[in-house]
């Protein structure tokens, strides 16, 4: 995939990780206006202290980042830190840019310091690497236990003029509302102001992001991150009103990695697409949605293809929502499994066939109120357990 | 293992499950003052409410205890209640006991009306199985998915009378606070009044079923019913400052019954003993130690013997207690970890041996405050999915 217009990017070794590609870099040799959203953990690894900072320091812009997998450089403290600084100093001296434009994001084993010099050691490779066409190499070293690479795009027009939105992320286990251990690096050659940005990707973040859980777990490395070339050319997006078009495809650039990172959940065969609906306040019908996506019995009973509803209404059931029994309904699919409380008979040969596809949506009607939900989960299954109990080995 | 006198038990099939007994009775036929703990499940078992109702009604006095396995009675409305309903009357009849002095309970799939013409059936066997001994078929009639049956029992003298606690339980999976499915019933012949008892079951809860969690999720029919016969004879216990010795034996009890839920938590095979200390508040420290026990990647390491503690930290990091990174300290049984915030060198192959033992100690000191919170958790593996991936069928 075309990188949008003002960007470049390369994928190499750097060897931390036992073998593949590690090392990433993207770079937007013009600057480009930066907004980034951060982990919640209170645990904040060294590379999102810094970069973080850096973000600040810079008002907002950008000129390049770098991405390391295979070690999360987190819970280091002062010699991480340390390290984190050699690798954005190096980056910055080769590429002649100003330290506070240059970002750098870990992923990996968390507790371990940074190997700052292997990472030292292949810039000067990756910075030979960087091309238009390099998205692809870029998207591989950042994975960790992702079974594939995610990339996603969306093209917009804005008074006559065609732009671009480019997203590549990591994701696989941790996954969480609030951007668990994700990396994700979107790109748009529109032009926009930081503050602009800010706001656009809280808003895409809220419909993406935010909406998914794999298991529940949240990393101290998670970061997205927009930068906006502004190649487009046009006038610079300032208010939240304008540039709906822009808003629509950069939300639609997380959707499409967001779902991957779901679908791709460690050992996940299938996705759990959960409305609540008829709530009382959109926090009770977002602790509903979080209580079946989280629900290790809903997640194996999925993995089961085994469209045992009890689990699902359980787990509502615990998770403080308020509701009266006998207002509650559940569909599956075009399935009603439960109408005001009472079972409804239907055909378990087909309840099993629509539990068991690729897509499993499932709406719940507390039945008291207006305030909705939307969560994507993925089922648990002996891959995840496999690739979890042994990873660090 | 003999009940404590003024009890009789007896465990018997009636056909609800595919095999296997699933029918327990449990009896006080001079009758025994009570008190019991619910689910906090919005999603009440018509069980639980009608047991909740006439424990209420009969002003905390039970002469029986009607148990089934293979269908839990849960979100099955009216036809549900009053299949639950002709179930009570029925041993209320046969055993010549007022219907509110007779308690049922079910566990088992929900959304199923219980079959309660089988248990009729069968409660005529019940009663005729009815001895002093029975209370290891009662065990093995009110099980799951458990492994194993859970009996527990200690002794304690009271003004030179010496009196048992006696109890039986079925956990397995949805183990979690606030006694998640799980069945839990004690019986004693210490003299105690129903408010006495109650007080003292929450305090017993609270150091047992309440700080166990197996997968998080929680059940529609959870009950811990503690009855007394007061054949032991002597002064009934009535004021909270009296009978410690009467306490401590029934926490003992639900804390053995507690461990064997944990330890035979679906597919598990050891458990993890998580420690906060050092919290700002117990609401921080509970919190803390629930974002531990119910973290898929810890629980999947401990699985794997893998002290991966960069996960145990993280989720400490995304529990909401507050810290300082750099006061946080872990300890791995006599090995620290992580020393105010930095990672300590230890040997691995040291690590390791500590945690794959059966019981795997962890202390989290946050170093901020002085509150605690202590839980016991399990690992999850590939018999966790086998299990619950494929219940129903």
């Amino acid at each position: 995939m075309r990188l949008p217009r003002g960007f470049l990017a390369s994928g190499v070794r750097s060897g931390i990780r036992r073998k593949g590609p590690d090392l990433a870099l993207l770079v937007a040799a013009n600057g480009a206006n930066a907004a980034a959203l951060f982990t919640k953990n209170r645990f904040l690894a060294a590379p999102v202290v810094l970069a973080s900072a850096d973000l600040k320091r810079s008002g907002g812009r950008v000129r390049a980042v770098v991405v390391n997998a295979g070690c999360a450089n987190a819970i280091t403290g002062r010699p991480g830190m340390e390290a984190a600084r050699r690798v954005r100093d190096r980056a910055a001296a080769l590429l002649g840019f100003p330290k506070d434009e240059v970002l750098v994001s870990s992923t990996g084993v968390i507790g371990v310091v940074l190997p700052d010099a292997k990472i030292r050691a292949a810039l000067p490779d990756a910075k030979n690497g960087l091309s238009a066409s390099g998205l692809e190499a870029a998207s591989h070293a950042i994975l960790t236990t992702d079974a594939s690479p995610k990339v996603a795009e969306a093209s917009f027009t804005l008074a006559g003029r065609r732009g671009r939105v480019v997203g590549v992320a990591k994701g696989a286990g941790m996954i969480h509302p609030d951007m668990a251990t994700m990396l994700a690096f979107v790109m748009t050659d529109a032009a926009a102001s930081p503050a602009y940005l800010k706001a656009a990707l809280r808003e895409a973040a809220v419909a993406s992001f935010n909406a998914i859980s794999v298991d529940g777990d949240t990393s101290t490395n998670d970061t997205l991150l927009v930068m906006a070339s502004g190649e487009m050319g046009g006038r610079e997006l300032q208010k939240p009103s304008e540039g709906a078009a822009f808003r629509a495809a950069l939300t639609k650039v997380c959707r499409a990695l967001a779902w991957m990172m779901v679908r791709d959940g460690e050992g996940a065969t299938r996705v759990l697409e959960i409305s609540i609906v008829g709530a009382r306040t959109g926090i009770e019908a977002r602790a509903a949605a979080h209580a079946v996506a989280t629900s290790p019995l809903v997640k194996t009973a999925l993995h089961g293809g085994d469209p045992n509803w009890g689990r699902i209404l359980a787990a509502v059931g615990r998770s403080g929502a308020r509701f009266s029994e006998k207002r509650v309904s559940l569909e599956l699919g075009p399935l009603t499994l439960v109408k005001y409380g009472l079972p409804v008979p239907y055909r378990e040969s087909q309840a099993v066939r629509i539990f068991s596809r690729e897509r499993v949506p499932i709406v719940v009607d507390l039945g008291v109120g207006r305030a909705k939900a939307w969560k994507l989960s993925c089922d648990l299954g002996h891959g995840y357990v496999s690739i979890n109990a042994d990873y660090r080995s």
